[in-house]
């Protein structure tokens, strides 16, 4: 429970097969709210709606309605409308003041099921209560196969938060919706610029395939009812790195989540930029599948980074073993012992360009069969 | 035979596995030549030098040495040092003046042979003939399945091609080699044009993963032997085109060639970047190994392709079936015919964004379980 929200979880009869895939979050009365949006320019109609609002609204909010089980994407002019008529009906049931934001996932190019969507919110406005955050948290999954919430603490407020999608791979473009409520007194302006930079280290620096959906959103709001927190730009951060390795981790195919640390690059934007080249090159995720420690491919994905890189100066380490200096592998037994450190579930790459100070980050997993079956076979 | 050259291909024992694995092609005299080379940052020591030397003499050169088995990637100052000595043991059967090139593909980080490499190229020295281009383009291949080569012809000259690389997903990064020779007669800047425009629509439009190797160059050589050739740059990018295909359709674990063609972009820039997105797009990727017509995975990988893109103007074809209009699809049954368009070995995808005139394509294929087997279980 964070005070000042009520949530809901129901049924209305949107996924074919059944289960809740309607939830909505409704403020006591509006309150702040930062949210970040796909840049994906085929963008769901849902996606521009909210933004559009959330803008108009000044950072003011006081909820959001959510459905599973259709995306409302490649919809056109309709999809435009139904959004609308999704935010419409969601209001009757709250505050006035500040935007009523509105989010989807599930297939695309199908018409929303209106009648079941109406019928749906106002069921989810009768059963509205403040210890009903799990019930939401499910009405937002698709292949998911778990619930993904996670808390935080910061000075004497809580936060909440919950996503959803699968590990970004799962089909239908992987949409990843997250909420997250919080107690603490915080400003639009200072939540908005909290909530970038927390995802800079999770949200924007995860990846599975590269891919951002044309749904993605992410969503902060905050009641202020236990007043300003020290520390809550830190908490909402941790909470946010929390639901992305959960994401990842529950990743359909997904069997190792593989931290990829850059260091001694010439900047922090260059060593974030080495770090996701290395996580989206399909030949390290398959050497990751693999558990084989085939440095070649983490080097030559470096290479093709964009970024200053001098050969003789490279060295990577996999966990802890030492595998390549000054461009070269070790001498020594390093294969056995790097092969172990790649079968377990979690582990790191660091792959240090020994140039500078700059360093980054980027959460990557493996690309298996699971992966091409789940992808090549499932019908759209 | 093209007038002016004399080729070999011997098995000098770099491969474990034994077979042809050094080859030369050799000049009668300097001639014109240009190359492009990966611009891989961890280019293995034979880029870097052979880059060089090709600039030191002016475009003027007098032959190739190439092994198989070994990159000769990853092996440091050693690595450098035994490139400058293949050249120095391959000019001594060349002609004085203009460069002697190396090209290395196979395993990285092993050090090259180097006594088998020297006995390798006095051998191929001594087996030169203008006869033995096939033998040549056998003995760079890896782990290609069959020969690949490729002729054409301008006004009176001819053009003989050869290729290697397993589509460029073959493991250890997959290096792509390729080497062109005429008897056209065409000026060192006028060749590196023609190269650089042919290699436009061909080996820099083609992708399997995304990754340029280390070791990637292709060369092109002009005796001059048939004097000026009036479309000789139509014929080398016809024949680099060929080439491509070629390297792409024999891929490993490759089922499906695709040609993702973008047009009504706003430049032609744009229509390659957002062609060049879609064909890197795993979900699209996977989509094709599946034969499934997922025309949001196509859109989505689109909009995010950092081009101009409006939703309510992009349409879609699989093969000669509408699927999408105005953003969405089509109504009537075009879900059977695009599947069965799917099906095919080689199709295209036709991408129109409605805003202006910009064309451009890019080759793709699948995403296969046989890649990921191939890549995941091999051993570097």
């Amino acid at each position: 429970m964070i005070e000042g929200f009520r949530f809901a979880g129901v049924a209305a009869g949107i996924k074919k097969k059944g289960g809740l895939d309607l939830g909505m979050i409704v403020a006591d009365r509006p309150v702040s709210a930062a949210a970040v949006f796909t840049r994906n320019k085929m963008a769901a109609a849902p996606v521009g709606l909210s933004r559009g609002l959330l803008a108009a609204a000044k950072g003011r909010a006081v909820g959001v309605v959510v459905n599973s089980g259709n995306a409302n994407a490649g919809t056109g002019a309709a999809g435009a409308r139904d959004a609308k008529a999704m935010v419409a009906r969601a209001r009757r049931g709250a505050p006035r003041g500040g935007a009523m934001l509105v989010a989807s996932t599930g297939v695309i190019g199908a018409p929303l099921p209106m009648a079941e969507v109406g019928a749906g919110i106002d069921a989810a406005l009768a059963a509205l209560a403040p210890d009903q955050a799990e019930a939401f948290a499910d009405a937002i999954l698709t292949t998911d196969r778990a619930r993904k919430v996670a808390t935080a603490t910061a000075a004497g407020a809580r936060l909440w938060g919950c996503t959803k999608g699968a590990g970004m791979i799962a089909p239908n473009m992987a949409t990843t919706l997250s909420f997250v409520v919080t107690d603490a007194a915080v400003a639009p302006a200072a939540l908005a610029r909290a909530l970038r930079a927390g995802c800079a280290e999770s949200f924007n620096a995860i990846t599975v395939d590269g891919d951002t959906s044309t749904n993605d959103m992410i969503l902060v709001l905050a009641s202020g009812a236990a007043g300003p927190a020290r520390g809550f730009d830190a908490a909402l951060a941790g909470l946010l790195d929390d639901l992305a390795r959960q994401l990842i981790r529950g990743g359909e195919g997904v069997h190792h989540v593989v931290t990829v640390r850059v260091e001694g690059a010439r900047t922090a934007a260059e060593a974030r930029r080495a770090a996701r080249r290395i996580a989206n090159s399909p030949l390290v995720k398959t050497a990751i599948a693999g558990a084989d420690p085939n440095w070649g491919r983490i080097l030559c994905a470096a290479g093709n980074a964009e970024v200053a890189l001098d050969p003789a100066r490279v060295a990577l380490r996999i966990g802890d073993v030492a595998v390549v200096r000054r461009g070269t592998p070790v001498a020594g037994a390093w294969e056995d012992p790097a092969r172990a450190v790649m079968r377990r579930g979690e582990y790191d790459l660091v792959l240090d360009l020994g140039l500078g100070k700059g360093a980054g980050r980027y959460l990557a997993c493996d690309l298996s069969h699971e992966y091409v079956s789940i992808n090549a076979d499932y019908r759209s």
